[in-house]
């Protein structure tokens, strides 16, 4: 089958659900689209959590227990500068750092996101290409009850407990997609959007201006996969992240988000009884098991997307 | 006695020679006027070699067996960096690597370097007082039958290797020294050139507009001490760039460029016969062990050289 299967992502669900696709065809036929609304600089160093997820987890070096980070590093480095009096709430071990001393490197030299994650991305082995949605920095701040933080302080430093009222991208208007998103996105022979939350990890991607353009303009398919299943997040905020803003947490709420470009919806069996209304909102529910608890239902959640959408 | 000692240091040698004297007066009397003639930018951060040496030593943590970096640091990160395609001649432990980023992190934030150091000293337990010679950047060049190069690149990169013919100290004429360095000599009760290279450690702390006039001009007697013994370098390529430069490279060679401010000038037994010569460039000579092999010998050469100057 010609052409690449370009995917939506954003951090460990993304890349729980890359390990399967990459286990039912080759590496090199995947195009991964990064979220960087995350991207952060911590002590001076240019971090991309996301795109450092799945890259890690395509080069089969990711921490398998915390799903982000590298097996087996270690914490010299931080547990110095907690010494020194650093805030080392950004878990960064020294391995990882590596990463972020290079990259920051690089970008300072005035090479390109996209080209700094692809050397990246090679010098670990990995034959996926990743491409960040953008080369220009788009960063997400959310409104909560405990004021107006920027991604990691919520995410991280207060662990999610926040309630969130409001989201934005920062940048996301004026921004370009990375060169080579739209082009991926128009000449794909499939399309899918990762089980990773629709509001922070794919809904930057999505404001990026021209990339939901390409979505709605491609002749691939185009699949979304839910990342809320019966009514519960598979990882994360997700739920209540979407319940502070209004929605409701259910694998339709998601489905009505992607509506406009989408043309499967993947849910999980739990759901199965949101089939009809999915088919309502113009998609074409796939009904299968989401919850990537093994190596074989990440495979099998892959191999059902793809041939749903290859039928 | 009242006054602080003030000791200006290179690295290691000079961290040799702190080590003995913090054993024989308190560490709160001391007051290292560090170089920063050797500070770089290694990957986007910004190091500072010499004063991290001394800090180490007076902290206790550095490592023994090389003079230089945390005891015990693992390379975890700059291995990483290795694999990703970074270069690693600069050898960063992970430890090390998070005084680094603290310093760099700060400096970005405004603090001047003086501050930074004595952060960073404070964090570590260090009780002496240590100062860069200023906090404006000096950067120590060398011309090489290699072509011309940045210090570290000369000294880390090529090992010291290449023949040196020229030196410059970038920036020193327009440079101020740090907050406290000219009123600190001024003061002291008496202050001591270490045992560092006259040349490219000692020589950029001179350099800088205002730093040779208060030596000169302080109450307090000033000391030199010999990193030549023998006609071969204590450390370093210290002789071998001495001889590139049309010096001698003997013990009496450095006593004449010290000449215009020290009134003691510290020489090994081995070179007893240049006392008379050292006597008639107008300091007296202080002969004793000099070669810092033993944790007594250090200490023993702080003694003597304070006796000296306190008779």
């Amino acid at each position: 089958m010609p052409g690449k299967v370009v995917v939506l992502a954003g951090g460990v669900g993304a890349a729980r659900f890359l390990q399967g696709l990459a286990a039912v065809i080759p590496a090199e036929d995947i195009t991964v689209i990064g979220n960087t609304g995350d991207d952060l600089e911590v002590h001076g160093l240019c971090v991309s959590p996301d795109l450092d997820t799945v890259t890690y987890t395509l080069a089969g070096v990711v921490d398998p227990a915390q799903g982000w980070g590298i097996a087996g590093d270690t914490f010299e480095c931080l547990d110095h500068l907690e010494k020194l009096g650093g805030e080392t709430w950004f878990r960064l071990g020294d391995r990882d750092l590596a990463t972020h001393i290079y990259r920051t490197s690089l970008l300072r030299g005035g090479l390109p996101l996209s080209d700094v994650t692809a050397r990246i991305g090679r010098s670990l082995g990995v034959r996926s290409r990743i491409l960040p949605m953008s080369n220009d920095p788009v960063r997400t701040w959310l409104e909560t009850d405990q004021g107006r933080l920027d991604f990691q302080t919520y995410f991280v430093k207060h662990q999610a407990r926040d309630q969130v009222n409001g989201v934005e991208f920062i940048g996301a208007e004026s921004a370009q997609p990375a060169p080579g998103v739209a082009g991926e996105i128009l000449t794909a022979r499939a399309v899918i959007v990762a089980p990773s939350n629709p509001i922070i990890s794919i809904g930057p991607i999505l404001a990026v201006a021209g990339i939901r353009d390409a979505l709605r303009e491609t002749k691939a398919s185009v699949a979304a996969i839910s990342p809320i299943v019966a009514g519960r997040a598979l990882k994360g905020p997700t739920a209540r992240m979407m319940e502070g803003l209004g929605m409701e947490a259910s694998a339709l709420a998601v489905a009505e988000l992607y509506r406009d470009f989408a043309d499967f919806f993947v849910l999980d069996r739990q759901d199965a009884t949101s089939s009809g209304r999915v088919e309502a909102l113009g998609m074409k529910p796939v009904v299968t098991d989401t919850v990537m608890a093994s190596a074989l239902v990440k495979k099998e959640l892959a191999r059902a997307t793809l041939r749903a959408m290859e039928s």
